[in-house]
């Protein structure tokens, strides 16, 4: 057995799943494993649309938190810049070398207010959500405090009932008050409709988000007769970026699991009726696991419960067998049901995770693989990174 | 507003929620607050009940993965060591000075066995779960190569349904094939029944442990009969540990919850029909949250969504209101009914999480807070030490 022991002094198996040149048998489990090849492709992919359709990609950081696929994004893809969801995240990615960086939700405390103002001097184009007034007089106080300039979209609830006002009139007022603050320029509009994403049809996520690109068409004039102008007009995500994208209104899309799905958005419909998993996009992000007991003949017992992913969207899906299937899952143990008996302690699954998100949220690594060797270890680098 | 950018270089806001000494109200959210009071004496209680029914109480590690709080639990609670379920997990409170660790698991990968063979050399007394004769040989050779000794629990699934063997021979089997493997020791039996915990009566529960001491009381005699004696007959959790510390044939406790209680665990019955988070154990863990939008008149946005906890058991309770609930959870947002409309912005609130083992996995620190002022800031030592 080869004693590896140094790879800027982490140790595999304690701190890292796996060094690059390793062959992928060798990946230590429970581990989030990314196919290259096709994280490559679904990024050229999107990238490609959105230059087709005219429209900017600010690519979703909060995905992944990672970097390095920010950073991928930014090459293959074309991203303009990135959208995270906590100023913690945001810093990251500045820190990272993402120039253009927005925090696509409210920031209210007073101590993140403050770290928001200094991202600016760490190179970083800054922006931000707001959708109330009261919120406009702390960001401009912090802005000029520490002589940055943040830019303000005004968020717009267009469905998913979370952060955000509901009527243009409300969306005026606040752009005219981050207008005429200092420090602050107002840049636009968010209008993000996340709850419509899940929704299996295509006629059903359409329907949410022509309800949405009323709203938006409705404040943007509304604006436009203020004098006040939109840079950007931000949404969009992986099930319904088509809509948003050419709807002639929106111009930046911010889309984040089509570059390594999951097992959820993965069973929603195309137009034609196709999963999204079946043609639009692959699978390139896996959890990998290991058959750890196999005392009972119909179900294998593996290493990857709910300390290495998130079931809040299901449970993940074993990638490309119809023979076995991942039925319960346990704080350290997924138990695996084998009918037909034909696992073996030591052997492998690639799970496809219900959700993405939250379950890179738990890895500290992403372990790249090409052509059955570890390629690359990525830092899952805003790992944790809530406040 | 403080600028506080040093404890040992890491930045509150960025790396740490908060500094020992700050008040509680500076505390960055979303994170994990400790009562350490109400932490105390749960510890305490359980140490002094173990105590009074002559048995150990081998503190279950893997709730908290933490090695400051399984050293309160040795002082406070006298517990003679930990579990765990991880051999990185296990690396981790060796390290941290634990001196008796159980990986209450199977352990079958090549390098993980390397790893645990080479845990005695930590200076902590090293075992390990069995449920198949194939990994005894494995085992032997492993710790015969570094010259250590590995002892060794055969693994009874008395209910759990995930590891474990079901039948008595098989329990002997393995336990002389332990015997006899050089570099091993044979010491007991490991007899958890997981899936019980969580019953609300108490005599559905009553009745699953009676089965589980049972097939335990049944296999200690076996071994006996064949010159086997068991050091370890382990097993219990905090929704059962009364039924196996007063069975005569369990004699070490593998509690993990009851340290810090969870919603979840709260709403099993004790005996008199009461549920345990009010009067047998007290909420000791929060989730400290602030809400940050309140666009809404009825409902308040939260800083605390699925990357700051599991909701595989539930969602999280807003701890001590009746006024507000937490209702939804999405990635980085909670929101909270507030029909009369009682928060505002900034307000923070105490969530009991569902769950509290994987939710403790997704932070990297719990903020111990007394008397309203943050009195330690303590690493969670195992966070993603999954393999």
């Amino acid at each position: 057995m080869k004693d590896v022991t140094d790879f800027d002094g982490l140790e595999v198996g304690y701190d890292i799943p796996a060094l690059p040149g390793m062959a992928e048998a060798e990946i230590q489990t429970p581990c989030l494993v990314l196919d290259l090849d096709a994280l490559e492709r679904n990024i050229t992919k999107m990238g490609d649309w959105a230059k087709a359709h005219g429209v900017r990609h600010r690519v979703h950081g909060k995905m992944h938190k990672s970097v390095d696929v920010a950073r991928l994004q930014e090459r293959l893809g074309g991203a303009c810049g990135v959208c995270c969801q906590k100023v913690s995240e945001a810093e990251v990615f500045a820190r990272g070398g993402i120039k253009d960086v927005l925090v696509s939700n409210q920031v209210r405390d007073p101590s993140k207010i403050d770290r928001l103002a200094r991202l600016p001097k760490l190179g970083a184009r800054t922006l931000v959500c707001v959708d109330d007034l009261a919120n406009v007089a702390d960001l401009s106080e912090a802005a000029v405090r520490h002589g940055t300039e943040i830019e303000c979209l005004v968020e717009i609830d267009c469905g998913a009932g979370r952060c955000g006002v509901t009527a243009t009139p409300e969306v005026v007022a606040i752009a005219r008050a981050i207008d005429a603050a200092p420090g602050l320029r107002f840049a636009g509009l968010q209008a993000y409709q996340g709850a419509m994403q899940h929704l299996d049809a295509y006629a059903d996520r359409k329907a949410k988000i022509d309800l949405a690109v009323a709203m938006v068409t409705e404040a943007v004039e509304a604006l436009k007769a203020e004098g006040l102008s939109c840079d950007i007009v931000g949404g969009g995500g992986t099930g319904s970026y088509y809509f948003e994208g050419s709807s002639g209104v929106y111009n930046e899309l911010q889309c984040g699991s089509y570059a390594f799905m999951d097992a959820d958005y993965g069973r929603i419909l195309d137009a034609d009726g196709n999963r999204i998993d079946r043609g639009e996009w692959e699978n390139a992000l896996f959890l990998l696991t290991s058959v750890m007991s196999h005392s009972k003949a119909d179900k294998a017992i593996c290493d990857a419960g709910l300390k290495a992913q998130s079931v809040d969207s299901g449970l993940p899906v074993v990638f490309g067998r119809e023979d076995v299937s991942y039925v319960k899952c346990s704080d350290e143990h997924g138990v695996i049901a084998d009918p037909e008996g034909v696992l073996k302690v030591g052997d492998k699954l690639k799970l496809v995770p219900g959700h993405c998100d939250p379950t890179c949220n738990v890895h500290d690594w992403y372990v790249g693989v090409r052509n059955g060797t570890v390629e690359c270890l990525w830092p899952v680098s805003a790992r944790g990174k809530a406040y």
